[in-house]
């Protein structure tokens, strides 16, 4: 009837609408799902990470930024003020898939337009399922800078994780430069390139120690120098109180700009029961490998002898380390936090044994009952990471584009058709079949682009990432590649040059979902994931220099989805420009 | 008849704008006026100005940048690209009014938005008065950082100079510190306050010496150690080459961040025929005192012993100094450079010598047949400076209000009447008569705020700039204040408080015209100007730390009268947002 009235045609459908958000808001409460508020105000400030004075980015006053807890089914809200002088800012929320949202998914020059001084911008997001978490900057370098913190999602209330604990502990790891990250990104970006080195200090919680060590006092520690600490100073480790006898969930995080990390707990075996967010079959070990992007939950059980403490240490992986380790105490209570462990800090494994890393990461399976892979996919993409010179500046390529980010954000720009925003041209699908990925390339030249790789939606994808000898000959790296907006399934890691026959090969039966995989050097790793979150994201190495230097590629699917992106995100580049000339909607 | 046929109204019309263009290009071609075009690359660098290596700005790879020259009338256009990572830019080209192109004063948060990272903003503006000026960064610290080059109009083609001169030299000076911009202003905005200290180095045209000196054999050298310089270095001195027997033309323009400098040259006269792109009447000095924002033209004759050379020098005026003075050689050709002048440099005046400045400062004169100022003013606005604390944050404040640029530019905010863009209340138009200069503030909290004083289209207006004490007793300091897109009459100086009385005392006969002009310490200094240039300008204090601590204040003119505001100045804060809503012209 409303049909053949078209006065009240409007009113009647707003009034739907209204319903609509009534329902909903009504639904969620009786469900006690929550919107978690926050006001995040982005600034520099002098602050201490590791005994010594540097300029941080900090999130209201605060180095690490504040940690964001909500339950899964809660809407996170975060304003986001940009109180920089002169620098624009995004945050990055790592592992939440931004479902219906992906204009909040925080990535300059992809989802957005960066914050200018002095604006806010809201981002509102749900946090579907329970996980451990975490934030970052996501321009420039703004993640090496400081800006990041920990976002940790608990399941629903009323709902139950399907293991025990009687505590947590979150641990988010970083790595510390004495060079600015400004000073950084030029380096990067000249020629002669001047590439950042080893990170000055590891960083547990924002909190390190360079010129000292906590484990000065065993005769086989490399610093002699012992902390005087009390405390009170910013770099003061957080230490870990628990109970004797007690079982405790540790969220461990890694927001690395560079650094893979192996943790260990002195006399403490480490039982892994999440990964990035999902679930995995718990299996025990006596150290953890985490690279840069992932993120995990480990049971331990203090079970020790409650008259000691315990060091927690952490170290550096897969580069000749120059970094000495993060440390921090698992202190028994009701002993004095200042009662050193009989023994030294566990010593983390040789940076080169990649079995040790191997063995760790094919450990992880898929929990029982968790969703499965589609059988077949519909398309496979394999991504070449090479190491090259691009008019001798040094770059990382991806099939021999190294991707360089336009100033205008490709989700506005594709949803409203602006062609000339980015290169229209796809990029390769694959490399060339005699390229050999054991040996530094013939020709190292390359080219830049910012080309999309379209996905067909709903369609499943695989991805094979190649990893192949960099510049110099014998020297293969660790990328850790994190995708945005979805998780995959890791189905399978190999040697060498990937084959059709190794598809043979692949865990269609319970691999992991992650949003973070790692490539082993001269290895391969194979991905599936369904393109089904309207948006573009970028999936790229979560080192962040490498990111810098183009090692990442952009996939769009179902854009003409997306709902109504916010005019906030648009106020740059050719969306800014479209927005004056009124042909927007 | 047109009149009566609107259909072809709209062609007509369009038809008369086409020959009013070919005309006026027609125009222009016959008296040789020109469009010089540049391209300018902004981006970070590595570079030793002072034989140190800094991150400094370039332009197109140089430091200084490219220097303009233009011919008054030409129309120069410059397009700016901003090659950052994460920072907005813009570049303010000091002392050219931009009459009818507001837009193109190069002021973020005042004239424009900041160009976007990957953006460019095409500069372009008209020249119309012969002058030595010069460009620099208006946004953040970026003047600090390095972002400046020279900017000189010579006289139409086919007019003459009113002197004669043989040939000409160009100094651009500036002062350096080895702490980056961007740390210094994380000092500048932190609690506890940290000040950026005395520059390590001063710059001829972006050259200087920081650990050697060029003078360091004489006895009564304080740096002992002898620069090695080839020439080809960074930091090597340009050398200034004069043949003997002639008058040369010395431009010197000031873009320090804090010096107040005196220039002297040995054993030669300085006469003093222009200054801030105005002529002066001649007079000649031992040496010159140049503040930050100012420029001056000086004639040389190379009426000395030929066989030998001669030492430029500058050092500091105004602070305690600790920084050596900056030195360059006056070669007479054909010596060798490498020849060193039998005298060392000459002496920079006393810092406290406040006297001295004053002699300098009060010879300057208009030359006869300039603009003379209007007999009397339509507005008096009193202008208190004083340095306070807010909310324990170090500030200064103009009759206290410690300005604070809003996300929105002004020109657009009040174009368009987006009021909630900036504090609507206008600040005060003087400070309370209790007042007591000399001593320092009962109270020194004091207020920030974004107000704009609106000035009458076309009156005429007096500002007297009073210097007040310090927060510190029996301190007070210089301050040279730029006025953007206009020039003042300089009516007079004064000695503590400014009275009605001492209105007496101004020179209405043939005050100097000048874009910046000195408070001197407890002193007053009164201006006058039309308001006749439609658009929004800044005035403030040239040192750019002060003007980050808020020292500056806004006027707005016939805004009603800007013409069309480029989109590109528009696409950020509230203009931004307007364009969404389709609701602007």
């Amino acid at each position: 009837m409303a049909k053949n009235n078209p006065p009240f045609g409007g009113l009647l459908r707003a009034l739907a609408l209204c319903w609509v958000i009534i329902l909903s808001d009504l639904i969620g409460e009786a469900l006690s799902w929550k919107v978690r508020h926050y006001d995040f105000d982005v600034k520099y400030m002098f602050w201490s990470p590791d005994c010594v004075e540097h300029v941080m980015m900090g999130i209201n006053g605060q180095f690490p930024g504040p940690t964001i807890r909500a339950n899964a089914g809660d809407t996170v809200v975060v304003r986001l003020t940009n109180k920089l002088h002169t620098e624009g800012v995004v945050i990055h929320w790592h592992g939440i898939r931004q479902l219906g949202t992906p204009w909040a998914d925080g990535t300059a020059s992809i989802s957005q337009c960066a914050i200018n001084p002095g604006e806010t911008f809201t981002y509102r997001f749900k946090v579907d399922r329970a996980g451990t978490y975490f934030y970052h900057g996501h321009y420039g370098m703004q993640r090496s800078a400081g800006l990041y913190g920990s976002l940790i999602v608990d399941v629903a209330e009323g709902e139950r994780e399907p293991f025990h604990y009687d505590g947590e502990l979150d641990l988010l790891l970083s790595d510390l430069w004495h060079k600015s990250a400004h000073d950084q990104e030029v380096g990067l970006s000249s020629l002669p390139f001047r590439w950042i080195g080893e990170p000055q200090s590891l960083l547990i919680n924002g909190r390190g120690q360079y010129n000292c060590s906590l484990a000065a006092h065993y005769s086989d520690s490399s610093i002699s120098n012992e902390c005087n600490l009390r405390g009170g100073e910013q770099c003061a480790p957080r230490i870990l109180r628990v109970l004797p006898k007690k079982t405790y969930r540790l969220r461990i995080a890694s927001t690395t700009a560079l650094a893979s990390l192996n943790l260990a707990i002195g006399n403490h075996k480490l039982v892994v029961v999440e990964a990035d967010g999902n679930y995995v079959q718990p299996f025990a070990v006596n150290d953890l490998d985490i690279y840069s992007g992932e993120s995990y939950s480990v049971l331990i059980t203090t079970d020790q002898d409650p008259s000691h403490n315990y060091w927690l240490s952490i170290g550096v992986r897969g580069r000749l380390p120059t970094t000495p380790q993060g440390l921090t105490l698992l202190n028994y209570l009701p002993n004095s936090a200042s009662k050193l462990p009989i023994s030294p800090p566990p010593i983390t494994p040789k940076w080169d044994d990649y079995n040790h890393s191997k063995s760790f990461t094919k450990s992880i399976f898929a929990r029982m009952g968790s969703p499965k892979p589609p059988t077949n996919s519909d398309r496979r993409i394999v991504l070449l990471n090479t190491q090259n010179r691009i008019n001798g500046y040094t770059k990382w390529a991806i099939n021999n584009v190294s991707l360089v980010l336009p100033p205008t954000p490709y989700l506005g720009s594709i949803k409203f058709g602006l062609k000339s925003a980015f290169d229209n041209k796809s990029p390769p699908e694959s490399f060339s079949a005699g390229y050999d990925v054991m040996k530094p390339a013939a020709n190292a030249n390359s080219t830049v682009g910012s080309g999309v790789y379209t996905l067909g939606y709903g369609t499943t994808v695989d991805v094979i990432l190649q990893n192949a000898n960099a510049l110099t000959a014998n020297v293969s790296e660790i990328h850790p590649w994190h995708l945005h907006g979805h998780d995959f399934w890791v189905l399978g890691y190999g040697e060498g040059k990937f084959s059709q026959k190794d598809e043979k090969s692949f865990n269609l039966k319970n691999p992991p979902l992650r949003n973070t995989a790692v490539i082993f050097p001269f290895g391969w790793t194979a991905l599936r994931f369904v393109a089904d979150n309207p948006g573009v994201w970028a999936f790229h190495c979560h080192i962040e220099p490498h990111l810098h230097m183009g090692m990442g590629v952009i996939f769009a699917e179902g854009v003409h989805r997306v709902g109504k992106i916010p005019n906030e995100a648009l106020g740059c580049g050719l969306t800014a420009k479209m927005s004056f000339s009124g042909n927007h909607t």
